[in-house]
């Protein structure tokens, strides 16, 4: 596996990779989900690319920016084995130079839930989303459903904006107990970490009240709010039953529906999803 | 030449033009400006893709969109005879379907000169010159100096998203008397035609003062006023002697600077720039 830094460098290594070349970006302090993605791309791609940035850009003022997790080492020793090509870690001052000045933004959709709560995030996701897309240039890019809300709105700026590029969601991954992985699992304490299985639970009940029936929003939310009151340790910053395109909140489930939420645990904020489906 | 206007076809056809592509955009109505953008891709370039597109996000309330001169028969003729191997002719409910959301945004640059008089016209230029760039994909992209400012805001755009393409600035190209080309010419009368040569008396006029060693801004500036304020039916909305990268107002000329006016003549807005450069 090959690692870069330097932008001119990447673009020099990427002229000799077999097409269609598949790209994984992450935020690295990788789980099971992330390599999920990459064993999907190295079943559908000739080549692929992944890339570790942890973002400034999306991260708002007193968010974990500073503290987020970082295990470089062991990052590129399960790419390597997962089969990954080119490892690329961007430098900040490269991806933001002086003077940066330009910005991609999703109107509509990403006002609502994360972005009700972290208002510039999706604009930093979006726009080093585009960046990434237009250095890397891969025909597929690889997202997990568990960022329900961040995959929405990529769809919707690739399709609005015609990238030439295919988005492929993957599956959330979880741990046994049913808690999704995510980098930021690691600030749980034992006994968080062990509150912190509310979520699935909640989630999971709602799910079942739906396979015998409930289609009414209103109810599959006060479920999820119940079961999360359940546990003291949990606070829910919101839980949404939503359009799983518009991501606006319905009031009948008809086809389809996005059951999501955000909770602090302890100072930990997580977030979690379902997609409900007939 | 081949003429498309769905994308998808588009996509499929341009998949067969040997590399470099150059894609000279326009919204139509062409002159020998335009033109001079052909051929210079032409010169450059194995295949050259020109688009004709009157953009509706670029026009604000009450600007000219539904009187902007068109005449497609004789625009196509023109880029054929100029060397052109496919025009493409989007469809405004293509490029901009249903619930079309997401929007580039360059900063800064846009606020000043044109961006103060037209709030969202850059927003509207660079949404769609990106949407433009990802259906195309084209290596080097010409714009001509005549609209200074676009091009800086697309330079801008271009660095700071990494789009992989050559921005290539042409240079204006005028009538014998010093009119700058511009499709909106067509809207002068006969009386109105003659004032606006008083635009390029006034550059040329600061440029000569530039070139016997003036510095001073404020006098460059007084200088395109004065000018102007000789013809009566010519009403300027702003002069400007601004940095040429950031298109701020300076106040001595360095080593370069461009001199810009947007300036009514009649109902007719007209825009033109010189650089000043040692």
């Amino acid at each position: 596996m090959k690692i870069i830094a330097h932008i001119d460098e990447l673009r020099k290594c990427l002229v000799e990779e077999s097409k269609p070349i598949g790209f994984v970006p992450t935020m690295g302090f990788l789980h099971e989900g992330h390599i999920s993605l990459v064993r999907r791309a190295r079943q559908e791609c000739a080549s692929v690319v992944s890339s570790i940035f942890v973002n400034p850009t999306q991260f708002g003022p007193g968010e974990d920016l500073s503290r987020y997790p970082r295990d470089l080492p062991r990052d590129l020793s399960m790419l390597e084995t997962a089969g990954v090509d080119i490892t690329w870690t961007p430098l900040a001052e490269e991806m933001y130079p002086e003077g940066f000045n330009s910005w991609v933004n999703v109107e509509g959709i990403t006002k609502r839930l994360e972005g009700e709560v972290r208002p510039s995030h999706f604009q930093g996701v979006t726009t080093v989303v585009t960046k990434l897309f237009h250095i890397v240039d891969p025909q597929k890019a690889y997202f997990g459903q568990k960022d329900a809300q961040q995959l929405a709105v990529i769809r919707k700026m690739a399709r609005d904006l015609n990238f030439p590029i295919e988005i492929i969601p993957c599956p959330t991954v979880r741990e046994k107990d049913g808690l999704a992985m995510s980098s930021r699992n690691v600030y749980l304490s034992p006994e968080e970490r062990q509150a912190a299985t509310v979520i699935f639970r909640a989630l999971g009940t709602a799910r079942l009240e739906f396979q015998n029936g409930e289609r009414d929003a209103n109810k599959l939310r006060d479920t999820l709010k119940k079961i999360l009151s359940s546990e003291p340790l949990a606070v829910p910053q919101y839980v949404s039953c939503a359009d799983t395109e518009t991501l606006k909140e319905i009031e009948k489930v008809q086809e389809k529906a996005l059951l999501s939420m955000a909770v602090h645990v302890g100072k930990t904020r997580l977030i979690d999803n379902l997609i409900l489906e007939e």
